[in-house]
C-alpha cells in the first residue's frame, strides 16, 4: 500500500468508482428510475441503446485516481480522453465532482437531475454519446481516434504548471498519428512547458479484434517505451482492491518524477531531454460488467465493446442482469436518498478550478488574451506602380510573424507549426528572432535548432495539426504553414476541428478561441522541383463542405494584399482561415492603401487594369490566386495591344466566400452587388487557383452564371518551368486571350489575327521549352505597363 | 571482412556505387558532355537545376550492395524508396543494370543514351524528379512521405519469395503513417508471406531541421526498433570502404535471418512471430559531395538537401567544384569511351527478372491473373414487388465476399482490409471461411482470429490503404471497407494513388491493375451510436477533382444492385471504384434483373414508382443513395395519395458520374439523353446522399440545371434517431413533399391541406422523438404500396 494513501482515501476512491461506473451504465440504459428504488420494468429502459461500456469503468477508474493525486498534491490537471466513446464516463465524473451541474443547471445533483442525466445520453435532444464539446473539461472529441497525445502535448506547451493526463486507448494506439505523437517528447521543454502524463490503457480490443499493444510481450511493450523516450510504469489486473493500491503508488512516483524533472530544469536550465514517465494501464475490456451474458464472455471480452445487454424490452431475464449489474456497485452506499453523492465520498474531488471538469485550460477561450500585433503596415512592399515590382509574398509575411513574436514574448502564447518547411516557405525571417525547437541532441551544424525555440517543426502534418489543436483549445495563437498538397493529410483533422468549433459556437459558457489559420503555399503552380505529387489545390474544395459560419477562404494575389488578410486572421475567433500565397519571387500589384481596400471589400474591380470605364464590358476577365492572376493581367495586356476597342473588365477575388450568395455564406455578395460586377449578360472567363469546379459551385446561382467560363488546375503537371504548368492547364495568357475571342462575337473576324498568333505562341513555348528547358523570355520578362507605355510601344510590336 | 565477399566484389560494388553517383550527379546538372570529355561550360549545364541530392547517394549505396546479395543468394527482390527524392539514383540504378534502356530504347547505354538521360531528367518533356511511375522496378513514388513500409509489406503478402527492401528516410520515419507501419509485421505469416527488409535510413535531416530519430541515443533506437518486434542491425559512418565491409556483412546476416525464419516457418507451420531483421543505415547527407562549398559544410549538412551547388551559370569556380565533384568517382574506371559501364562493373548485377528495375511484382499487371468471381446473381435478395422486403445491402455482399476467398484460395490473390470493421459493416459471412489475421498473440475468447486470416484489420485507415495499394500494384485484388467518415483519413494516399494510376496509363509497359476498391458503409445516415464526428459524406466531393478516367463513384440503393455493382468493381482494372451502401435493415427495390439492367444503365426511371407514365412529370424526382432513395419514395407514397392527379417522375441514381457531360466523365449521359429523363423544363427534386452542391457541380450545364434543387447533408447531425437524422439536414419525406408543392405552382391550392399536414408532421416529429427517443411508428413501418393498394386505402387515410 502506497504509505501515504490510508485505507480510508482507498475506500473513497473505490466509492467513487463504483458511482461513476453506476452513473455510466444508467445513462446507456435507463430512461428513469435513476436510484432503482422499485424493480426495473421495461418502461425504465430506453427505447434505443447507444453507446460504449468498454473503455468506461477504465476511464472512471482513472479519473477518480486523479482526484486523489490533484488534491493531495495540488495539481493543475487536465484530462484528455482519447478514448471517446467513453462519453458517459466523463459525463459522470464531472456531474460527481459538481462542474457539470454548474454549467447545466438543470441537470441538478439529485434524483431529479439524475434521471434527466440518464435521460439525455445519447437521445434526440440531449448529448451525444461521445465525450464533446458539451462535456466539461474537454477539449478533445476523440470521435475520430489518433489526435489525443497531440492535443495533449499542444495543451502543455507553455503551460509550465500544467499536467495533461492523457488516456490512449489501445485501438487509438494503433493509429498513424498517435504512433508517431509519441515523440512529441523530443518538443517539450521542461523549462517552459508543462508535462504530459500519457497512460496507455491496454483493454485488449477495437471494436471486435485484439489490439496490437496488447498482444505484445511485457518486454517488447517496455522496450517500444523506453525507445519512444519515457519511462514506463506498469499498472494491470482486473481485482479493484489490489489495482487500486497499484495505481495510487504509481501515481504518486510519477507525480513525483515530473516535478522532479521539473525543479531541476527551471532550476540549472535545460540540459538534457529527460525521460518522462507514463504509465500503462491493463484492464478488463467492460471491468465490473457481468462476467458472462447468455453464455458469452462478457467482462474481459470484445462482446462489451458497446452496450454488452440487449433485447432489453423483451427479455425478463436480461432487465434483472442489468438491475443486478447496477446494483453491484452499491448505489445506496454512494448516493443518499434524494439521489446526492454522499458528502464524504465527494470530499475525493478537488475544488473549484482544480476540478478536471472545471479547469479553465478546457475552455481555453477563457483564458485567451489578444495577440499584441505590429501594424501590418510596417511590412508593406513599395508598389509605385502596379506589376513592376517583384517580391515574394510569403517573405514578406514571415516579417510580421517574426516580431509577432517579439512583441509576444513575454506573454508567449504564439508559435508557428510547419513539417519541416518554415525556411521552405520563405518565414526565414522568424529564425532572427527565434528557433526551430528540439529538445533531442542538437549539433553544431544545425540551422537555428534550440530547446526554447517556438518554431515546431515535425515531419509530420498531424502533428502540426493535432499540436496547434491543442495549443488554441487552451487558448492561445498559432499559425500552420504547409506546402498546399499535403495539407490533405489532414483532411480528416479539420473536419474534426471545424465540426468542433460549430458546435462550441453553440455552448454559451464555451468562450470563443483564436482561429486556426492555414498559410498555403508552395502551391500547385510552383512545384518546379516536386512536381506532379505535389500538385493539389483541393484543400479548398474540402473546407467549403463545412460549416460556413466557421470557415473562410483567402487568396491574397500579392504581398500587400497577404499582409492585410494575416492581421485580420490572427485577430479573428472561432473560425478556420485558409490562407493561399506563392512564395516565388512574382510581380506585385497593390500598394498598401489599395491592398487594405482590397481585402476589406474582398473582391473587386482592378480599374488600373479595365478598360470598361463609365461602360459596360464585352468581357468581364476574373482571377483569384497569384498566379492566375499574373496570366490574366498578362492575357489583358495582349488584348489591349492587339484589341485596343475592346472593353474589358479585370475584377480580383481575395476572399473566395464573396462569391456565394449570402444565404450560403455571410461574406457572400448579394445578387445585386454581384450583377453589377459581374454583369448579367457579358461573358465571364475566370481564372482561379484551384479546380475550376469550386468556382461553378459558389456562383451557380447567379444570374450571370450562364455565361461564366472557368480556367484551373485540371490535375496536369510534372516537374517543367512555371508557364508550362499553366499551359499544361489551359490556365496560360494565351489560352485565356483565346477564351476571350471565343467568348465576344464581334471580335471574332477582328481577332483573326490575334488568335493565330497566339496559337503559334502555344506552338513556340512548346518547342523553346523542349529544347531550352526555360521559359520564353517574353514570358519571363513580362510586366505590366502603363495605358501610355502600351500606346507608344503599339507600333512597334 | 565478410568472409564471402573478396576483395574484387568490393571492388565492384564501390565502382557501381559510384557509377550511379556520378549518373545522378549528371542528370541533375547537365544537358550534355555527359563523360566530360571536354573542361564544364556554362552551356553544359542545365538552364534549372531541380532535383534532390541529399538523400541519392546513400539509396545508390543500397542498390549496389543489394544487386551482389540478389545474385549470391539468387533472389527475388523488389526495392522501395521511400525517399522519393532519391529519383536520380532510382533511374541511375536501373539504367546501369540495362533495365532503363530495355523500356527507354532511346536512352541507349552509350555516350549519346547517357546525354539523354542527364537532359530528360526534371526537363520539360522529359521525366519528372522523383521516383515515379516512370522509373522501372518502382511500386511507390514518395512524393508524398509516409507510406513505403505499408506498401511493401503489403507487396510481400501471400507473395513467399519475394523479399520488399524498403528504404525509410529518417524524415519519412517522423510521419505518423510510418511510425505506426513498423507494427505490419504483426501481420505478416513467413508460412505464406514473403519478407519486408526495412533500411532505416538516418541521414540527420529533413529539408533544414533535423530528424528526430537521428537524434536520439543508441540505446532508444535499439529499443524502439526491438519494441517495434525487430531485430535491429546498425551500420553507421562515412568511409566508403569500411562501410562497403559493413554492409556487406551485415546483409549476409540479413538474409541468412529471414531465410531462416522462413525455413523454420514453413517446415514446422506457424508457432509464433519472429523478430524480423532491419538496419539502420547511417550515413552523412548528401555523401561524396563536396565537403564545403563557399566556405560552408556541404556533405553532412542540410545545404546538400536539393541542389549543392547553385548559380552555375555565372560562378566559374562553382562550375570546376562541379567538375571536380564528378570527375572524383572516376568516370573513366566506370565507363568505356562509348559510354558504356564497363564488363567487370556490370556484372555485379544480377540478370533478367532478378534485376530490381525488371522485377515483374514491380509491374504487377503483368502477373495479375483474373479473379474467379462466383455468380453474383446468386446472392440475389428475392424482391418480389418494391419496397416490402427488408434486408441489409451489406450482409448480402458480404455473402459474395465469402465465396470470393473461396473460390481464390489456391491462388491466394485476394484480401479485404478494414479498420477493425468487418464485422460492424456487416461483412461477417467472410469469418466463414477465413478469420482476421494476426501473428501476434492469439487468446481464446478472441472472435475469429488465425495466423492465417485472410481479413486485414488494424487500426489505422493508412495502413489499410497502403497494404491494399501495395497488393494492387504487385499485380493482386482487394476491397477496402470503411467507416464513410473516415475514409477522409486517407485523402491525400487516395490522391498519390489516383495520380500515380494516370500516369500508368500513359506508359505502355506498365500492364494495367485491378482497382482500388472502396467500400464505405456505416454512413453518414445511419451513426445512430457515433453522431456528428462520425458524419462526413464528403469523400466523393474529393474524388472526383482527379482524372475522369480513374474514378468511378456508385451509391447502390438496395442489397441486389450493390452485388451487380461489386461484380462490376472486381473485375474492373485501374480505377479508383467508390461504392457507398448502407449496412443497416432497409426496404429493397430491385430484383435481381431489374437490379442489373439498372446498374448497366448506371441511372434510370423508376416506372413502378412514377405516375407519368406516357405524359410529361409535372415534377422529377430524383434521389441517389439508400437513405435518399427511402425518403424519395416515402414522399412519392404521400403525394400519390394526396395528390393523386400529380404527375411524378422518380429517376434513381446508381453511377454519380452519370450525371456529368461525357466531356467530362467518360460515363457521362449526353446532353439529348439527360433532357429526356430530366426534361428540360419541369422541377427536379433531388435527394443526394452527400453534400448537396456536388450534384450542382457535375450537373450545372444541364438545360435543365436552373430547376433544380437538391437535398442532402448539411452538416447538421447528432447521436439521434435515423429519420430524425434526415429532418435535420431537411432531406425527410415531409420537407421533399414540401418542396414538391413549392416547386409546382398549380398544385399550391391544391395542396394546401397536404402542405399544413406536412408541417403537422414535422413538429409532431419533434415532439415524439423528445419525448420517446424513436422514430415515429409510421415512418418505422412505412413500407411501398402498389397502385392498388394506395387506391384501395385512399379514403382511409
Amino acid at each position: 500500500m502506497a504509505p501515504s494513501t490510508s485505507t480510508e482515501t482507498f475506500s473513497r476512491i473505490d466509492s467513487w468508482w463504483r458511482a461513476a461506473n453506476y452513473l455510466s451504465v444508467g445513462q446507456i440504459y435507463l430512461l428513469d428510475n435513476p436510484l432503482l428504488k422499485t424493480p426495473l420494468s421495461f418502461d425504465n429502459v430506453k427505447p434505443r441503446l447507444l453507446g460504449h461500456w468498454g473503455t468506461t469503468p477504465g476511464l472512471n477508474f482513472i479519473y477518480a485516481h486523479l482526484n486523489r493525486v490533484i488534491k493531495n498534491h495540488d495539481l493543475d490537471m487536465i484530462y484528455i480522453t482519447g478514448p471517446g466513446h467513453g462519453g458517459p464516463g466523463m459525463v459522470a465524473n464531472t456531474y460527481l465532482e459538481g462542474t457539470y451541474s454548474e454549467v447545466y443547471p438543470t441537470i441538478s445533483q439529485d434524483a431529479e437531475g439524475m434521471s434527466l442525466l440518464f435521460k439525455q445520453f445519447s437521445f434526440p435532444g440531449g448529448i451525444p454519446s461521445h465525450v464533446a464539446p458539451e462535456t466539461p473539461g474537454s477539449i478533445h472529441e476523440g470521435g475520430e481516434l489518433g489526435y489525443a497525445l497531440s492535443h495533449a502535448y499542444g495543451a502543455v506547451f507553455d503551460n509550465p504548471d500544467l499536467i495533461a493526463t492523457c488516456v490512449v486507448g489501445d485501438g487509438e494506439a494503433e493509429t498513424g498519428p498517435l504512433a508517431t505523437s509519441w515523440h512529441s517528447n523530443k518538443f517539450l521543454n521542461p523549462v517552459r512547458d508543462g508535462a504530459v502524463l500519457p497512460i496507455l490503457h491496454l483493454n485488449g480490443y477495437k471494436i471486435a479484434g485484439p489490439t496490437v499493444l496488447a498482444r505484445i510481450s511485457h518486454e517488447e511493450l517496455d522496450q517500444l517505451f523506453r525507445g519512444y523516450g519515457y519511462t514506463p510504469h506498469f499498472v494491470e489486473g482486473d481485482d479493484p482492491a489490489v489495482m487500486h493500491e497499484k495505481m495510487a503508488e504509481t501515481l504518486d512516483v510519477v507525480v513525483q518524477g515530473i516535478r522532479q524533472i521539473q525543479h531541476e530544469a527551471r532550476g540549472n536550465g535545460f540540459r538534457s531531454r529527460p525521460k518522462w514517465p507514463m504509465i500503462v494501464l491493463r484492464t478488463p475490456k467492460g471491468w465490473t460488467c457481468p462476467s458472462e451474458i447468455d453464455g458469452h464472455p462478457a467482462e474481459g471480452s470484445w462482446r462489451s465493446h458497446q452496450v454488452p445487454l440487449g433485447s432489453m424490452h423483451a427479455n425478463q431475464e436480461h432487465l434483472e442482469v442489468l438491475e443486478n449489474w447496477m446494483k453491484s456497485y452499491r448505489p445506496e452506499e454512494l448516493f443518499d436518498e434524494n439521489g446526492r453523492l454522499r458528502g464524504e465520498i465527494a470530499e475525493l474531488a478537488p475544488v473549484g478550478q482544480r476540478r478536471m471538469g472545471a479547469n479553465l485550460h478546457a475552455n481555453g477561450g477563457a483564458l485567451l488574451r489578444d495577440l499584441n500585433l505590429p501594424d501590418f503596415q510596417n511590412y508593406a512592399v513599395d508598389v509605385p506602380q502596379p506589376g513592376r515590382v517583384v517580391a515574394e509574398a510569403t517573405r514578406t509575411q514571415g516579417n510580421m510573424i517574426r516580431d509577432i513574436f517579439k512583441l509576444n514574448e513575454e506573454t508567449a502564447n504564439f508559435r508557428v507549426f510547419s513539417p519541416d518547411e518554415t525556411a521552405s516557405n520563405r518565414w526565414g525571417a522568424v529564425f532572427e528572432t527565434t528557433a526551430r525547437c528540439s529538445t533531442a541532441e542538437i549539433t553544431e551544424s544545425d540551422d537555428h535548432v534550440a530547446a526554447d525555440g517556438r518554431v515546431m517543426e515535425m515531419l509530420s502534418e498531424h502533428q502540426c495539426q493535432g499540436w496547434l489543436e491543442g495549443y488554441l483549445l487552451t487558448g492561445r495563437h498559432g499559425f500552420f504553414s504547409c506546402y498546399e498538397a499535403f495539407i490533405h493529410i489532414v483532411d480528416s483533422m479539420f473536419n474534426q476541428h471545424a465540426k468542433w468549433l460549430k458546435i462550441t459556437r453553440q455552448i454559451p459558457w464555451r468562450r470563443p478561441i483564436a482561429s486556426l489559420n492555414y498559410l498555403l503555399t508552395s502551391h500547385v503552380w510552383r512545384q518546379d522541383h516536386n512536381g506532379f505529387s505535389h500538385q493539389d489545390p483541393g484543400f479548398i474544395d474540402h473546407v467549403v463542405n463545412k460549416k460556413s459560419e466557421i470557415i473562410r477562404v483567402y487568396l491574397p494575389p500579392d504581398a500587400n494584399t497577404l499582409l492585410s488578410v494575416t492581421n485580420h486572421c490572427l485577430k479573428s475567433r472561432d473560425y478556420v482561415n485558409v490562407v493561399v500565397a506563392g512564395k516565388q519571387p512574382a510581380l506585385q500589384w497593390l500598394d498598401m492603401d489599395a491592398a487594405i481596400k482590397h481585402c476589406t471589400a474582398g473582391l473587386g474591380i482592378w480599374d488600373w487594369a479595365s478598360s470598361d470605364q463609365g461602360s459596360e464590358p464585352d468581357v468581364v476577365m476574373a482571377c483569384c490566386g497569384d498566379v492566375p492572376t499574373l496570366e490574366t493581367l498578362a492575357a489583358v495586356d495582349l488584348l489591349r495591344t492587339h484589341l485596343p476597342n475592346l472593353k474589358v473588365r479585370v475584377i480580383n477575388v481575395v476572399d473566395l466566400m464573396k462569391l456565394q450568395p449570402p444565404s450560403e455564406h455571410p461574406h457572400g455578395l448579394n445578387d445585386r452587388e454581384f450583377d453589377v460586377l459581374f454583369t448579367t449578360d457579358k461573358p465571364i472567363v475566370f481564372a482561379y487557383h484551384g479546380y475550376p469546379t469550386l468556382i461553378h459551385r459558389l456562383t451557380y446561382r447567379r444570374s450571370n452564371h450562364r455565361n461564366l467560363h472557368v480556367r484551373g488546375y485540371k490535375e496536369e503537371g510534372t516537374t517543367t518551368t512555371p508557364f508550362d504548368m499553366v499551359v499544361l492547364n489551359d490556365l496560360d495568357r494565351f489560352h485565356l486571350v483565346l477564351d476571350v475571342i471565343e467568348r465576344v462575337p464581334h471580335l471574332r473576324a477582328a481577332a483573326a489575327n490575334l488568335e493565330q498568333k497566339m496559337r503559334n505562341k502555344l506552338i513556340h513555348h512548346k518547342q523553346y521549352i523542349e529544347e531550352h528547358g526555360e521559359d520564353l523570355a517574353e514570358v519571363k520578362n513580362w510586366k505590366w505597363r502603363t495605358s501610355d507605355e502600351v500606346s507608344a510601344t503599339k507600333n512597334g510590336e
